[in-house]
């Protein structure tokens, strides 16, 4: 049982909890809780890491877990109340080729420089449930494997196909010739999200918290949609707006003769 | 200029910040930054306290700001980066009476148990934003006047009626007898949202973010309805339910003829 911080794998725990860096050089993310922990594919488990008085289910790895004391486990831990499970994860990603090539309907989120962690899992949470083909994101997006998003995603990380990109507008460029239509969601000079037609395959790109899309992306848009709003409000919070899009599609998908793939 | 943190004052923003007890006591609340001090209403605004160094603008009030010392506006906010500015504004809340009788066809969101600070904030925000007619909270919802709620409402706070109510069962009874068709939006024996016509006045209970609506609150709804989802979520983030409801609503409205009223 390892009942001392200074442990080398202690020690690397909290650097891939509180470092982007250390975590995209090591290729890991955490983990934790029971529930969270029972969701991983078991081909992506790097360790687990039980606290000394864990009564819970373990997944179906070979090997033992790591035996951790209950004091080192409060410092592992990301949460208040620690359940005695955390595991280190391999990082995966599903390339962008294989989300705009991906032969359905479903439609494709491109999220340009979105800075809340929380939303992010929020996003990947709901578009599980909306169908969505795949989220790309900028390289200047916050990190999906922040243990915060990692946790707001309640498991949807791992089946939803996702990645990061280097040049954003290169991907949306892909995506136009892959035939996908392609909309920027800003305000101005914009059609109502009601308005448009998605029952053929669409991507939409959503902006930073403040700053919206850029310029930049919105040109490059075939279309440009916003959610009709009334009275003083200017914007919406930006997982709100994702799922208000999302979930059109997947309505005007379920009404055009059923969800076609 | 005040410039110790042992003055009443400084004393009483510190408790009304961190302290629900203490906002209920006072009948105030604490609201932080230019644009959102900007956008409280004057007769509501108690007292204006400005860091030293403040060059923004300032509410049309009688009587000058308090000053305070930087090193004191740090203490009093609620902010990583504070802005200078700060008010304690008067709490003011809409009758529940005047919310389920205004005569329009807008739906009222019944919020029950709601824990999430954030959560509630953004609900208030998109509430504004999709013309919902007024939020009704169970005694045991979060507090709304929280420094972290206050801020992701953005101001819609002043804008969307809403009221904290004793007896959450007693005020779902009274919205059925306005002729308000009540829905609880619950996962099991529930109708798909999209399968319902919302264009009579309608209102929908959303429950706790764990625990959902309690039984006894569904079985006083008219109807229940689910949110139909994809992939193995469970239920979806609160604020992301509240925004696909209320927009449906809306939408409804719209194609019916125009928003009426």
């Amino acid at each position: 049982m390892i009942s001392s911080t200074d442990n080398a794998k202690i020690k690397d725990i909290i650097k891939l909890k509180t470092k982007k860096r250390f975590r995209d050089e090591a290729g890991l993310f955490i983990s934790e809780g029971e529930t969270s922990v029972m969701e991983i594919p078991v081909e992506l488990i790097d360790e687990i890491f039980v606290s000394e008085d864990y009564k819970g289910s373990l997944p179906d790895i070979t090997g033992e877990p790591v035996q951790v004391s209950s004091k080192v486990f409060e410092k592992i831990s990301d949460t208040v109340t620690p359940q005695g499970i955390l595991a280190t994860v391999k990082k995966k990603e599903t390339g962008t080729e294989e989300i705009l090539t991906a032969e359905n309907n479903r439609p494709v989120l491109f999220l340009e420089r979105l800075q809340d962690p929380g939303n992010l899992g929020t996003i990947v949470r709901m578009a599980e449930a909306a169908g969505v083909a795949g989220i790309i994101m900028s390289a200047d997006t916050a990190d999906i494997y922040n243990p915060k998003t990692v946790r707001a995603t309640m498991g949807s990380l791992y089946r939803v196909p996702f990645s990061y990109c280097g040049d954003f507008i290169e991907e949306l460029e892909k995506a136009k010739k892959a035939g996908i239509k392609v909309y920027a969601t800003t305000p101005s000079d914009a059609k109502d999200l009601y308005e448009c037609d998605y029952t053929k395959k669409s991507a939409f790109i959503i902006g930073n918290e403040s700053a919206g899309v850029s310029d930049k992306a919105a040109e490059i848009a075939d279309e440009r949609v916003k959610i009709p709003m009334e009275g003083k409000v200017e914007s919406l919070n930006a997982a709100v707006a994702a799922a208000l899009i999302s979930f059109e599609v997947r309505r005007q998908r379920t009404v055009s003769g059923g969800l076609i793939n």
